[in-house]
């Protein structure tokens, strides 16, 4: 297969794949985006191996990881792209103005399921790496790519095969992952921190079958009145959460954290568009940043088990299960977190002194990061950011859970760098998911520069190191 | 078309029509199920009418109604039965042992939707005419039917048909309702009254699209934390309903009241097998009658909008949908019931200062029904219960909302009695709902011997009536 370099058409192509991660019918398509996101990989003349039986979910289901390397040159330093080509749940029914697996241009932008998340970004890695290709130039770098297809579904075992090839990973120099998006809808940023996710079932149940709410309303302790009750305590109408003990472990806020937040150009109004809210819970810029990014927040996603269709039903459902999560930040751990959550709701219902069964969990359970932005990396992407932008970028966390940018440092001992292509208003995980054109085809010219920039940087830094570290033994 | 006395062949026939009134999908399915039940009372000899375009949902679909009569002889006296043939919606995934569309007999119970709700009894009331017919015996009474599809969504429209064919209930004398279920899984019963239901929607919404929780967590007032605070202000946990003014209209408990509550045989184990749970919210008997009848309750069904399927979606649902009912009883009235819902979730809601927007409405409004048991029919019809089962009835309420019965008595003026044949633990409305053999085909004879029964009374009262109302204008 030869493919060409048909960005558009590209992308087109891998939108159409339902790979959704979530759904347990949406496998066979999350596995054939996984084969071919390979096969375009081996197009580019990358050497594929596909890790089989390490990506496993609890159900016994496996997919493949794609490890991939391209260059081989011990001259130059070698990069490793991380993506992944699973996407979140979507239906047109949802209130999609498009197909959300045809990706279809309007005024510029291009909307589709995984446009942004993640498929955009990959494809655009992967067109720079062409682009040097199609021109026959010499590659600035040596390439290695990660490609999983589970990273909406917790990335399930990744870790596991991230330690177990350790040799793919001992010559690689920087790993890069696009995975976020800027703060701004035109201005580019370069993200050192993201916040970590700890995600919560509570179910409660009080029999094996759903109730007439006729026949057995009024006489027994319902399910769903228990459950709104522990939600309801979990946070209150400020954003506060009222788990004891759970802001104890947040780090200071130090004044040169503070001055950080002040600096950045970050237009309130614009993020409220975006959100499509009316107010926020708070006031100025540096309240709003440190709220995304500082502060940990809960969220309630929804209730498995209860009717949501549209119109009526005269249900008491049996067994209801509320899900929410808990955005963590530096310095939270996940087992006092869980810890903290598990006592204080079974506290809560204990008090209700109701005879349903009660039981709490953290399915899932990401851990925050926070980088060096004075590392080489970092440094190169920012100057290839004002070639291409001709602006400084925004130095940003994020406040969405990347789990491997910690589990990639942690794991490899690299250093690791976010560098988003897709802008604020990308809606990522919702309706009408999209990425611009402009983004989609400069976010690619971005990658090309980053190539040279971080090759230019590392020889000097190789010859500064050689210079220095060469013991000089003469008297 | 012919059809011979196969009672079990035509339930599953039923059975297998998928005529869900709730979900859009399955409209032309409840078509086919009126159209299915027209022809069967054809078969028996009925002339059938079918009332079109009065029976109307919002959206502009229609449904005829079945209007039939069999007989016209002026010496008898005339019996309407109602009946619906839509059920509630049903998936084996929901957790059915069974196809709920394939009546499958396990252990004496027929398991199927719609199998007590309400197509065994109506097909029950069908078999009960057809044996006189195929007996070639004189029919006692003259039949009436009027069978609806949209039951389950509401009877929408349904008062409007009643209304506008008086003609067709002027020489109705009495009309039977059998689509409740007994108390115990034993012992017939009788029912002379209900409660209401009151549902209501409770939307809110923070903007047109959902929003990423790593985006927006912390920075937005969330709609779920929202609904869950206005739902969690309900009733509290001993089943306490907390909305100011909402007892001030209950019915005072009579001594009378008390003393029926005694006398009925009701065992609270049993009735708490049915359920499943392991506890009520009362221990006595009595306390256990007064709260599915004489006192009203709040149960929450569900959320629509939000996320309800398996694993995790890391959302913030932008408009969600909590739905809710309460079952009054008498003497509340609607309006009111509605304003004071409004008034104090509006009341709530403006304390939580949350810039999203509210709305409450009552989209469906049933009132309670009460009938006097000292009436004819209610006489006849404990007659044919001791020849047939060979005991006295319970003389109960229903704690579900049968609005026709109410409707029928207001527009019709005629006497509506409510006989059922299901049991206590048919299950309607939920998982693996049936109906035994033995209550299907004990069903059909009570109601053969009801038709005996009121024939009789029916005489015994024209010619007491003749007696006493022939003016005597001799001195």
């Amino acid at each position: 297969k030869s493919y060409c370099w048909l960005p558009l058409q590209n992308l087109k192509d891998w939108v159409a794949v339902k790979s959704d991660s979530i759904q347990p019918a949406f496998r066979k398509e999350v596995t054939r985006m996984m084969e071919l996101a390979a096969d375009r990989l081996r197009a580019l003349g990358a050497s594929v191996m596909l890790v089989n039986q390490l990506h496993q979910l609890p159900d016994g289901w496996t997919l493949p990881v794609v490890l991939a390397e391209l260059g081989k040159d011990p001259h130059k330093p070698t990069v490793c792209f991380y993506g992944h080509v699973d996407v979140q749940p979507a239906k047109k029914e949802d209130g999609w103005k498009t197909d959300p697996y045809t990706l279809t241009e309007i005024d510029g932008n291009l909307y589709g399921r995984g446009a942004t998340d993640n498929k955009g970004p990959v494809l655009a890695w992967i067109n720079a790496v062409e682009t040097f290709r199609a021109l026959k130039l010499d590659m600035p770098v040596n390439f290695k790519f990660i490609i999983e297809g589970m990273e909406e579904a917790g990335s399930l075992g990744l870790d596991k095969v991230v330690k177990e090839k350790q040799h793919f990973f001992s010559d690689v120099d920087y790993i890069v992952i696009s995975d976020n998006l800027w703060l701004s809808k035109m201005k580019p940023a370069l993200t050192y921190g993201t916040r970590g996710n700890a995600c919560f079932f509570v179910e409660v149940e009080c029999g094996k079958k759903d109730l007439h709410s006729g026949t057995f309303g009024g006489i027994i302790h319902e399910p769903m009145t228990d459950l709104v009750a522990l939600l309801d305590s979990l946070v209150n109408m400020s954003g506060h959460i009222l788990i004891p003990g759970i802001y104890d472990d947040v780090a200071t806020l130090t004044e040169e954290e503070k001055k950080l937040y002040e600096s950045i150009e970050f237009d309130l109004e614009e993020h409220k568009t975006n959100a499509g809210v009316k107010k926020f819970l708070y006031d100025t810029k540096e309240e709003i940043l440190l709220h995304l990014w500082h502060y940990p927040c809960v969220s309630i996603h929804g209730i498995e088990g209860a009717f949501y269709e549209p119109g009526i039903k005269t249900v008491i459902p049996a067994k209801v299960i509320g899900k929410f999560s808990i955005r963590q930040v530096p310095h939270m751990a996940l087992a006092t977190v869980e810890k903290q959550v598990t006592q204080y709701l079974e506290e809560v219902f204990s008090k209700r002194n109701s005879p349903n069964k009660l039981k709490v969990s953290m399915p899932m359970g990401a851990m925050p990061w926070v980088a060096d932005i004075n590392s080489p990396m970092y440094v190169a992407a920012r100057t290839a950011i004002i070639t291409v932008f001709g602006e400084e970028p925004d130095m940003i966390r994020d406040g969405s859970t990347i789990p491997i940018a910690n589990m990639f440092q942690n794991e490899t001992r690299k250093s690791v760098m976010m560098l988003p292509i897709g802008a604020a208003d990308d809606g990522e995980h919702s309706q009408n998911e999209k990425i611009s054109r402009y983004n989609y085809i400069q976010g690619t010219k971005l990658f090309a520069a980053f190539f040279l920039e971080i090759s230019k940087l590392h020889g000097q830094l190789q010859i500064a190191s050689n210079t220095t570290s060469v013991p000089t033994e003469e008297p």
